[in-house]
């Protein structure tokens, strides 16, 4: 996608052996690439949210790996690395599946052939991740297609930043939108503002702007008052992680927002590539671990002063402790369907084995 | 309540004909007060939020109509300081409550008898209101010490502030907790922020640390997650309508927790006065007004820079608009029961007209 009109991924190859990521955490109100030359660097740039969605955690641990096997390709090398770059984020299955799917690769191959094998694997994965959204676009675009051709302008809601910048590009929520607009739909974004890290403000908002898709930032209380006033047509989120039964774990707000959803019979439907879908759980209330990040992303907030300058405030009162838990789960009773790059189905076990035989 | 260990209240008599305030745009990090002298300042400190709070906005009214009436107690001083006063917000009722309740004495009155009977009435209804959030503090405490004797510990998760800033003394949800403190009841409060504004973590989290009540802010897209874990038992809310059938407009978002309780089967309840009441309305959604206001409380937020000074920053992308929805409705189906200065009853019409017939 575009960042004033220039075309751009969230992770790409340096040439120099290192990767540049876009520095996630600085972005809407500065555009900075920041270099991954090494494990720490992916480590880093994963735990610290300068790269930050479920599928593009997926690639920058791939990424990871294939540094780390510069510096240090034998099987303990290995072991370490992907026990570190594992230990990043807890919630994202995507992570773990990219980690699994080069150290596959690797773990057949000798040392000194694993730094090429490992690059390779890294860039397919990220080639791969592209493919797999412009076709969750395709098969979202539908559904939009189906409900403008109903009533006209589509109101769509999301919440938190399941854009392009949340993947190598096109994204997964969003991609739908990208590819509606292609198609000359006529269609406004509700965006979440997703706090405590506005996600939505900061970043879906500034993936909108660029992309000239109208759009309105509201604050994370507000969806249901306007889904019970007929002002949304759908809800589009992504996926940090999904279980057989179509369970979802995403950004913290989620379920709320299907709760609102479901009570005024709007359709709720999650985006994600399958390698969010974690085969190994069938109760993600139960199962599903959901992240807890240090309480200061609540008290204080980042942004930019009237003189362009970044500031950091604190708005909490002095000395009243915050939670942060950065997940919640959605039953699959509250989604009307899943949107993958193999088409649409319900959130049930059924349905979905019968799309991923 | 207290301040520092000094006794407050939210809205008080100057001495000089004038009435001070706490500036609750700058509180926590500023305890600062301001004087109301005239009608202008009674309007600008309820536009501005200087003082908020369904009740509270009542009683700075009374003493608004107090004010005016010392520069112009003429039957059209009368009618314009009122008319401005009523335009002064338009979502809580308990301002034209109030506006009627002086106005229908000074209606009587000649105008040189105006002013000593504003000021009585003012003075009069801030004692009632005192009195008033008094007993919804012990009818609440009670529903608190039933599920106390239940379970021990009793976590109860509060939206926006419904404390004693946004009444004269004690407030409408958090009395009752105030009141179980007294008790010595085991009890913690999960606070929403409440964005935009943030009266939660600013307001609501400064009063219960002042009074020493155990707490913790959370984001309000995280209430869900704690009620689907068992880690809320009671939700405790105010309101600033309260329709004759038990629908509530509260501030935006609480629907959404209303929603999250009754998924959960956790009780819901909303504390007022029955001044909050609009017998004059039967469907929350569709006759409630609800106030849009401007887009910088969205985008932009206020705050204390580490070296204490005070900031404003835009958190948002640039040029992306955003909408601001203050209030919002929950259906009196999804509410537990009302606590009002009579008692307890269900959301419903006739449990309403009982308690006062």
């Amino acid at each position: 996608m575009l960042i004033d009109g220039r075309p751009m991924r969230a992770i790409w190859e340096a040439g120099d052996g290192s990767v540049n990521i876009l520095d996630q955490a600085v972005l809407p109100h500065r555009v900075r690439v920041v270099t991954l030359a090494c494990l720490d660097d992916a480590v880093r740039a994963i735990a610290e949210m300068q790269v930050r969605g479920a599928p593009l955690i997926g690639v920058t641990a791939a990424w990871g790996l294939a540094l780390a096997m510069e510096a240090d390709p034998s099987d303990a090398g290995l072991a370490t690395a992907r026990s570190r770059l594992a230990a990043s984020r807890p919630t994202a299955v995507n992570l773990a599946w990219a980690l699994d799917r080069v150290a596959r690769v690797l773990g057949r191959l000798a040392p000194s052939e694993r730094r090429a094998a490992a690059r390779k694997e890294a860039a397919t994965l990220a080639e791969e991740d592209v493919t797999v959204c412009r076709r969750i676009g395709e098969h979202g675009a539908d559904l939009i297609a189906q409900i403008a051709e109903r009533k006209g302008l589509v109101n769509i809601l999301t919440h938190c930043n399941a854009g392009w910048l949340a993947t190598v590009d096109w994204g997964t929520a969003l991609a739908p939108i990208y590819v509606a607009r292609e198609r000359a739909i006529d269609l406004h974004v509700w965006v979440d503002e997703t706090r405590p890290r506005n996600q939505g403000a900061a970043l879906t908002a500034f993936e909108l702007g660029q992309a000239g898709v109208p759009h309105t930032i509201i604050v994370d209380n507000a969806g249901g008052h306007l889904m019970q006033h007929g002002r949304v047509d759908l809800v589009l989120v992504g996926a940090d992680r999904i279980t057989s039964t179509g369970d979802t774990a995403n950004k913290i707000g989620t379920y709320l927002k299907a709760l609102a959803a479901a009570d005024s019979g709007i359709p709720f439907h999650v985006a994600a590539p399958s390698s969010t879908i974690d085969w190994t759980m069938s109760d993600g209330l139960a199962e599903i671990p959901i992240e807890e990040r240090e309480e200061a992303e609540v008290t204080h907030l980042e942004g930019i002063l009237a003189d362009g300058g970044l500031a950091r405030i604190r708005v909490s009162a002095l000395g009243s402790p915050a939670a942060n838990y950065a997940f919640d789960v959605t039953p699959a009773r509250l989604i009307t369907g899943l949107i993958t790059e193999r088409g649409t189905c319900a959130a049930t076990a059924t349905a979905i084995r019968t799309l991923f035989p």
